[in-house]
Formats: structure tokens, sequence, C-alpha cells
């Protein structure tokens, strides 16, 4: 097969379909081409004039003096497979298809790839590559250290543009189109070496090569090069349209948000949160953790500075009485200095007054990141005789920031002043809008807190899954799980010989129902064996037979119901989910999901990010529950459902966990209906 | 006392401190003043230099030639009172208190007060009047069409930065500072009849003008002038702020929220929120609901667009059939036409198409706003040969939407394009970032959503408030909840005859307890005499002699615990709350809050906000519970709490809400130990 590279910096390039039309697509086409030819052979061919953009056209592939190394389809969809024939048979052996619209696409790809030859697109707008100056795209850009790889290429032009108004810049850009044969991942792997990229957006509405992905953004991360992932499917209108534009169901966010974190990627809900993070990963280093420290010259801006980080899950803690006092002998009395510190007018009267503010907190060890609030930036341009003290005061800053490590950010009321400029170039990212800043240094800092994670399939005992509880009972208990003591019973006899054996209360369960409860396949609180047998006699009449279990009930005290369940995602293979048992759930959403396997670590960190934690850490006076051996059952769920690709569906509901340990009360296992290959 | 119009349109301004230096206020206030002389008369008074910008001055108040109408406090701190004295002895009757840090600020007020004359400030950073060209303010001003008025000077000053950005501009900008005499709510109120202004921003950090702030806000709402108000106290940092800062507590944000629906005003949470927001009102209609039709040229973008208003609580709703065929006939067979509109190619094949959508659209009572993202606006840019086309296209546009009253926002990846500019000029607010877009919806949405509402005190009986569960049993029997049959018991012979009258299971509870659960003090479940008696038993030895009550126990299936609370605020007074009981209301914060009283509607629409609500509905096949009784419960509990100054607090905690009705079954009350006039 050929080789990506010929997307990278092809010899020569053929625009097939040039035109001189600003409005047609082979005007840009050939216009960017030609932008590299001091590079690269560039030849233009339109079949009906003589020259386009006043250079002269070859009227068709076979005309060509020698075969491209890239081909550009911008012809329209009728004629895209008599060049492709022409240039196959030519040796040409990479493509770039703009054009949209080509019937039988699945045939067609088919023979590019026959041939040994590769195709990116079709539907593309088309592809840039700042270091060999390879422009075949529509649009304009600006060079700089961002990778853009989008499924929608006008979305990755909105990237492309705002990245150059902010002046970050792009180091390549790829619209991956319809995927045809060379998909985001293999794009995405190509950019493992380019040494231009230092970090890369990544724009998909389909995550079909899921686990593949995740491998491949976690290279991209374990190499220095973050991603920032932008998707839809956040709302039932993007899901529609998904489904619609491109034929593929639009995953879930959950599980592509628990991809992210395995991957060590960030995902962003817009174009614009997107560039805001990459602006400060470009320039700045990563917070080691969510404390900001906000100075503000008003009072308004810092304490709006702290709601806005507070709502972006940022905290603003109070300095140590040590830092408070150092900061006060920077200030005047009436300024502010727990953090929002407010400088009552300190500022103005001295420029050098942030700057010194700024060293003091970036190595006080107290905050993750610095934001400065308000008027800096402004100055030169409303007293220009105080230009030159700024600049002075933000090249300080710069040098501050090199030495210390620590993020400094700005939030400035003039965002083009010279002023702000010169931040930017002193690797100090400055924003006009607060929730700029709050949006970038949350994303920045999830970062730190989700560097990725390689996966292990664990080699499990093979697991036969059968239908029914008592099965699932049996897979709980080998994979370490406690269940409360049962017997299955078929008969009175057996039941009566169930009551000897166990401790009432007990609970008779219609094992073979997949909703046992809403079907009245449950009993509770059983304390005599009459009461026992009423209640068989009562089931098996309205039920009929089938696996009946009694089992004991757990009545300890102080308990948190949870559910625990793992399932196979079409996408991603195998996920681990914990959550809020019973209502909680469902209508407050208090559920985290995860890759699976998952091990201690991260299952502990599940928990910790559940809303109901507080319930489980000793609510209102009770004692706490075993918050280990929840993460423990996590954990064997999380490794249950990786390694056998029987299960489709693993869930324990309710788990009971409480000061003694959790009990699986109820299970359900769904098969695939595959076998382990292992087994 | 002086009219607050001599700080609108003085004939004649002081400037006391005037300075040639560009880095004091002084300069500020002498130039902004110089720029309206050609209106009025402007002293400079400065008592070392001759001239200040090229303008004679006069070294003291008392050498001026007549006594300004308005007179500007620019001086330090220490000259302050001097330079008011000497200005009250001439007579001066407004003074603009710039300065800060006056010492014993309050005995100062009072002095000039006394004298029939007002202050504004101190601490102000100024104000400016576009109709009348006052500009007595540090800054630069663009004249528009919003007012704002700000606590704090420089996020006031951000505010009217970005709306001059964003070719919005301001008609009034007051400072108030810190409040000493003239106060937020009077200059709120001087706006009813500033023709100029259409619409109001505020910031406050205090609102200890609670009531009377929410009057004046819906008074300008009635009078076609909505407020965007902006605040602080979301956060610990912000809380801390705001009392170092001014003295004041921050108010709790959800009790402003209340207060900002009562007054028909919207609460946001950034500058760039106020504004986006502003830029809606002023030149476009407000959505009748939250239903958004997206059209968009690319299908990422539109689905990020859908996705963006899902985040923002508003719905990309499918189209009707007819409407789906209608749009279809305009479009290639590869759009997508159920919402979001996905042009396939359509939009760069024919500009006119993005029109003729919208028109469509906007006349099918199918959207409440119509939203164009992507590439309208860069048209011309790209291809100046369609330049003209394209601002045909914007004019069409225009003309649609002055004539449908449906809004039209446009999401443009080039936000600065000549096309965008006409966009603004013909009513259709254009946006570079989405959330924008959907932020401004959402909020001009909620806007048609709380009209306001006027407050009647409710004339209730006089009710008399004890300490103790018995006592407030009798304050729910008199408005009107029900709760469970009981006894007040005082001895083993008043249990024996409650267990003779009432309907086991009973409760037992210790009443004069006010954590009656956690301390022990109550017992469920009690069948027998016996039970009944060992439990009284119990209690008395464990808690002493007191107010013992029995009660019927709730038996009652398909119940939901629900809480309803008024209390009384500091700022705003009383407020009243319904959310999910139990730990729902704490963990998941499921709490409704508006200002009491409420009528039946409200507290109906209080309950269709609560994310509980579908448990009301009939969960998983359960009956439906009474939503009338609990509504019923809401409307009682507010009037109560706001015809009686007595309760400070007043709390039915669970409220157990069945099919068959609302039962309060434990109920505190906390009084102010205040009585009430009317008793």
């Amino acid at each position: 097969m050929a080789d990506l590279g010929l997307f990278r910096d092809p010899a020569s390039v053929a625009v097939v379909g040039a035109s001189d039309d600003r409005g047609k697509w082979g005007y840009w086409l050939a216009r960017g081409a030609l932008s590299g030819r001091h590079r690269r052979k560039v030849y233009l061919v339109n079949r009906s004039t003589g020259s386009v953009q006043g250079e002269s056209t070859y009227p068709d592939v076979a005309s060509l003096p020698e075969p491209p190394e890239l081909l550009v389809l911008c012809v329209p969809p009728a004629f895209v497979e008599g060049v492709v024939d022409e240039a196959l048979a030519l040796g040409v052996r990479a493509f770039l298809g703009i054009t949209a619209g080509i019937s039988d696409e699945a045939r067609f790809g088919a023979k590019i790839r026959a041939a040994g030859a590769r195709i990116l697109g079709p539907n593309s707008l088309g592809l840039y590559d700042a270091t060999s100056q390879l422009q075949l795209a529509w649009g304009h850009f600006t060079p700089g250290s961002l990778a853009i790889v989008s499924q929608s290429g006008q979305l990755g032009s909105e990237i492309a543009n705002m990245s150059a108004r902010v002046g970050l810049g792009v180091s390549r850009f790829v619209s991956v189109g319809n995927q045809l044969d060379v998909r985001a991942a293999d794009l995405l792997e190509d950019l493992l070496d380019h040494e231009a990229s230092s970090l890369v957006a990544l724009y998909l509405e389909s995550f079909t090569d899921g686990p593949r992905l995740v491998e491949v953004l976690r290279r991209l991360r374990a190499a220095g090069k973050p991603t920032v992932v932008l998707t839809t499917g956040a709302s039932e209108g993007s899901q529609r349209l998904a489904q619609s534009h491109t034929g593929s169901l639009t995953s879930a966010l959950d599980t592509v948000d628990a991809a992210c974190r395995a991957a060590g990627a960030i995902r962003v809900a817009t174009p614009t949160e997107l560039v805001d993070v990459a602006r400060c990963l470009a320039v700045s280093a990563r917070p080691a953790g969510r404390r900001v420290a906000v100075v503000s010259d008003s009072g308004g801006q810092g304490g709006i500075a702290a709601d806005v980080a507070a709502a972006h899950g940022l905290s603003t803690p109070v300095f140590s009485p040590q830092l408070q006092e150092r900061l006060a002998a920077l200030l005047p009395a009436s300024a502010a200095v727990t953090n929002p510190v407010d400088l009552a007018g300190a500022g103005e009267a001295d420029l050098h007054t942030y700057a010194a503010l700024s060293e003091l907190l970036m190595d006080s060890g107290e905050a993750d990141v610095v934001l400065l609030s308000g008027y800096l930036g402004c100055y030169g341009e409303d007293n220009p005789a105080t230009e030159r003290a700024e600049l002075a005061v933000v090249d300080r800053l710069g040098s501050a920031v090199a030495s210390a490590g620590v993020p400094l950010l700005v939030h400035s009321m003039s965002p083009n002043s010279p002023a702000v400029g010169r931040m930017w170039n002193r690797g100090i990212p400055a924003f006009a809008a607060i929730e700029s800043v709050m949006g970038a240094i949350a994303n920045t800092a999830a970062l730190t807190e989700w560097p990725g994670r390689k996966f292990a399939t664990p080699a499990g005992a093979p697991l036969t899954v059968q239908p029914g509880y008592w099965s699932a009972r049996d897979v709980l208990t080998r994979i370490g799980i406690s269940a409360p003591a049962g017997r299955r019973v078929d008969s009175p006899e057996q039941l009566a010989a169930a009551f000897a054996e166990l401790t009432p209360p007990l609970v008779l369960k219609a094992g073979w129902l997949e909703h046992k409860s809403e079907s009245g396949g449950v009993k509770l609180g059983l304390r005599t064996a009459a009461e026992l047998a009423a209640a068989y006699e009562d089931m098996t009449v309205r039920l009929g037979a089938g696996e009946y279990v009694v089992e004991e009930q757990d009545t300890r005290p102080d308990v948190v119901e949870m559910l625990v369940g793992g399932r196979r995602d079409r996408d991603f293979g195998p996920l681990i989910a914990v959550g809020a048992g019973g209502t909680e759930a469902e209508l407050y959403r208090d559920v985290c999901v995860e890759l699976a396997p998952v091990d201690r670590p991260t299952a502990v960190d599940m928990i910790s990010r559940l809303r109901c934690l507080p319930l489980l850490q000793g609510w209102r006076g009770r004692p706490p529950v075993d918050l280990a051996a929840l993460a423990d059952v996590v954990v064997a769920v999380s490794r249950a459902v990786a390694a056998t690709a029987q299960i489709d569906d693993l869930e324990v509901n309710p788990l009971r966990v409480g000061p003694t340990g959790a009990l699986a009360v109820d299970a359900l296992i769904l098969s695939t209906g595959e076998t382990d290959e292992a087994a």
C-alpha cells in the first residue's frame, strides 16, 4: 500500500478540475497547490481551457509528463471514476477526493485499494501541511502548532480560522471526508512524528475505530502531543443529524468521555472551547491541579472570576496566613488578600505590583494557576506614558512564568492591545472573556488528571454464562463478589430444606425473570416456614414453574444501595459503570462510566466522582460504608466484562454496601451469544 | 432633596481636582466634562496650576463664577470634606464622589443630606449620559441603547467596552460606588423615562434594597426596558471577597434568581453573557419559546449547534412532515430536513437558499427562533464576485425578520465581515461563537417565560406561633394543610386514651425537639398499646418530660416524600421553596425557590421545574400523585410566611404526597420574635 507520506509532502501534485472561478473548489485547490510550487511539481488539469490562474493546463491525466505522487479529484462526480482509472493506469498511488456524491463508493474504494493506491476522502474539504507548504484545501491557513483532523471539513475550517485569529495557527489540517480508505486513526498516527504539530484538534462524529483511536490518542499524548476532542451527540437533534448525515449512529457522549479519559485526551463542546484550551497548551505549562489564585484590580471582576472558576470545577482556596501576610505587605490596608486578591488601587499606583504578586503566588506552592483579571493590558492604551512600563511588567511576568513552571493566565479588558500581544509571546495566554480563561484552566487541569492508561485484557478463567439469576449468582461468586446465602428450589420439599439451612428473614425470587420486581417475582421478609411456603405457592400459581431461588435477606443497618454494571459498547468495547442505586441514577444521572477493565485506583476515582459520595462516607452521623469492597466489585465486574466476550451486559443492582462489606442482592447477565476463544 | 436630574443633564459642572496627568482620574474627568462643554458650563478646579488641558482653572470652589449644578469630587480623601463644605455653602446640591477612602463616610453623607444635597458615590468610577453628552468617568464610551448601573465601576467599564466592540453602545453609565446616598434602585427608577435607554445592565454585589429593587425592575420591564442582572456569590471565593470588599454579605444566588424571575429580569454569570443577550434584546424580537430551528451548511456545525442548544435548555424539535416536505423541495436529496437542516451544498449553489429556508421556517409556526450557522457572512470575503449577492440575501433576511416577528440569529465563521455588519443593521445579531448564540437565545426565552409579577401581601388571619411540633401542627391546620390525626400526651393515661382514639400503626414524637429523628425522638410503626407504652417509657427515660405527640402513621402506598419550606430572607423578605425530600434535596440540590407569596400557577411551575417531577407523575407504572394538593401546600406556606412577620422559617419535611393527597408528617416553625401588626 502507498505510504501516508504522499499526503504529507508529495514530490508532485496534480489538481484535476482546476478552475479560475473563485466560487468553485477547483479554484481554491489550484491556488493552494500553486502556492507550494517552489517545493514540488504542480500540474493543473482542465479539459476545456488551456490555462488556469495564469498557468498552462493539461487536458487530461494521460497528458501529464509524469504520474503525480498525489492527485486531487475536483471534478463532478460522474467524471471521478474515469479520472481515477486513467490515473491508476499511469501508476498514481495517492488520491485526495474533494468531490462528493460519488455513486457506489464501496466498489470505488475497493478498486483503488486493489491497485495498491490510497484515497483520502471523498467529500474531503482538503488538507494542509505547514511544514511542507502543501495547501490543497478551501480557505486560508496560518502556520502554527495545532494539527486539525476533522470529519467535518467546515468545522475544521472554523477551528483553523479561530485559531489563526488568536495567533495560534495550524501545523496540519486534514478533512477526512467519508473515510473510504484512509481513516482518522491513520492520520492521527501519522502525526506522531510530525514535528511541527505539538497538539491535536480532533472532530469526529462516529467512533467505529474506538479502541484503535484510544490507543493512538494515548500514544500521541505520550509523545507530548495532547489531543482535544470535539464531537456531537449530546442532544437528540445532533443524533438525528449524525444518522441522516453520515449513516453512522453517534456514540453516546458519556462513552466518548470515558474513552478520552482513558486516552489522556480532553473533550470539549464547542470550537471556541477547543481553541481556548489549545492556546494554553501551545504556550503555557500545564497546571498540576485545580487551585486558582485570582488577582484582580476590581473586586467585582475578582468575584466574577471566582464564581466562574467554581462553575468550571476549579477552586479558589483561602491562602495560608503566611502567604496572606506576604501579600498584604505588598498592598494597601483595604486590599483583600485571602483569594481572590483585590489590589485596591495598588496596580495603578505601581504596575510592578502585578508582577510582584504573581511571583509570590507562583512560588507559594498554594496555587496551580495564577490568574490576573482586569485592567492589565489597558494601561498603555489609555495612557501612552505607561506603555513602556506595562511592557516591562509583561516581560517580568514572562520570566517568572518560565522559571516557576506555574501557568499564568490573563483576563484583560483590552484583548487586542500591544501589551496583550506581548503576553502571548512571553507564554502568557490572555483572553477577553473570563469564562474562556476558566474553561481553558479546567480543561488543561483535566489533562493532568487523566494521563491516559494502557489496557491489558485480563486473563480470567473462562466463564460460562447461562440465562437466569442462579447462573448470574454463580458468575458473581466466581469473580469474587459476595451474594447472600441462597438455594435453588424446584419443589416444596427443597423449599423446606432451604428454610432449614438458611437464616431468616428470607427472600423468594423467580430467578428466570429479567424484571423480577415489576412482575411480582420477588417476595421479601419471609420469616417463617409457613410464610415461605405460602409465597412459593402464590408465585408458582401466578408465574408457573421455573428456576426459583431462596436467599437470606440482607438486613444490615446503614447500607447504601448502589449499582455496578459492565456492558459492551459497539464502538469502544467493554465499559464499566458505577452509580447511585434506586431512582437517583436515573433521575439525577449519578453514574460514572469508564472503559473496562479498570484497576483499583481508577475504581476508587470513579466512586469519588459520584455526587452520592457523601452518603457513602458517613451521612449524618452514620458510619461510613466499606468503600474498598465497593471498589473491588467495580474492578471485578470490569475485568469480567473485558475478559469474557460472552458477556454483553452484567448488572449488579442493587449492590448493598454497608460498613461491613458489599453484597450483591440482585444481578442480571445478558449474553452476547459468543464463546470465549480462550475457553 | 435635589433632583436626580442633576446627575443626568446638569446645566453646569465643576471638576475639582482636574489634572493634566493621563494616569490620574482628574485627567479623565476633566477631559470627559470638556467634551460636553457645547451643552453646559464646565469649570475645572485645581489649586496649584492655572490651566488644565488648555483650559484656565479656578483655584478653589469659592472662586467659581456660579455654584455648579453638579460638582465632581476628584481630590485626595483628606481634602474632600473641605471642598464639600465650601460647595454646600455656595448652594451646590449635587456631588459626584470619585474619591475613595473618605473617613467616617456615614457622618459625611448625613451632612450632605441635611443640606438637602445629594451625592453619587463616593468611590464611583463616574457617570455617562449619551443623550445629554455628559461624560464624567474614566474610559471611553460609544453611544447606544444599553444603560449600565454597576456597583463595581470596572465591571461596568468591561461591559461598556464589550458592548462598544460589538456595536451596541451605551445610553447611560452609572458607577454607584459606595451608595452613601443615591442608591442603585434610585438610578434604575430614573431610567424609566430615560428615552435613549431601551435595556438595562445591572451589576450588584449586595441587595439590601431587595423588595424595592424587584419592584423597580418590574416597572422597567413593564416600560419595555428589560434588565440583565450580573452578580457574584456563586462561590465561596466571591462571597469572601464581597464581605471583605464592601462589608455586605453576598446574597445567595438562588434567592437572586427568584427575585429576577419575580421582577421579569434575567440573571447572567459573566459580562460576555450579558452583552450577548443585550445585543439580541437591542435589535431583535424576543422568542416566544425555546424551539430553535437550526440551519447549517455543515452537518458538523449543525450538530454542535443542536448540542449547545440542548445544554442551554433549548430544543431543536423535529419539524412536521409538511414542513419537512416544503424544506426538501428547496434542497438536494442528500440534505437533512428534520432539524437541524443541513443544506448539503445548496447554500453555495444559490445564496438565496438561506433566505428562502429562513422565510419558510419563520412562517411555519414550528420555531421560536431561527439560527443560521456556518458559512453565511464569509462568501463575499472569499469570493468578491458574490459579495453583492450575499448582501442582498442579508437584506432579504432583514425584511423577513421585520415582517415575521420571529428572531433570526446567525453564527458566522467570519464575524467581522461587511455582510455580518449589515446583518446587525438589519436586526440580525451575528456571533462568532455558537455558545454565545445559544446562551443569548436561552436568556431571551427566559425573559418571555418570566414577565414579572406584582405582589400583594395576603391578609391572612393572624397566626400565633409557639415553639414545638404541636403548635406547628396547629398552624398547618389553620392554613389548610393536612396532618395525620394525633394527640398531645403528657401521661401514660393520655397515651392509652390516644391509642383508643387513633388507628395504628402509630408514631410517637418528642415534639419539642428541633431534630427529633437524630435525637431518637421519633418511634414509628407502633401497632399495639403495649408497643406504644414501651416506646413512651423508653423516650421519657432518655429524653425526659416534654410535649409528646402521638400520631397515626401514614401508610398509604405510592407516596413521594417532598419538602416545602418558607423563610424570611434578610434582603428579599419572604421566600418559598419546594423540593425532593430526603437526601435528594441536599445531594442533588433538587429544590426550587421563589419570592413569596406565590399563586397556584407559580406553584405548579415550581414543581414542574424539579428534576424529581417524573417521580410525581407516575414513576414506572405507579399512579401519579396529587400534584394539585402539593401545589396547594406550596401556596399556603408561601402565603403564611408572607402574611405573618412572626414566622422566620416554616418547614414541612417530609410532606408525603400520594395519589389521594398530601399529608404533612413533620414540620418545624421558627419564630422571628416579632408580632404581627395586624394582630
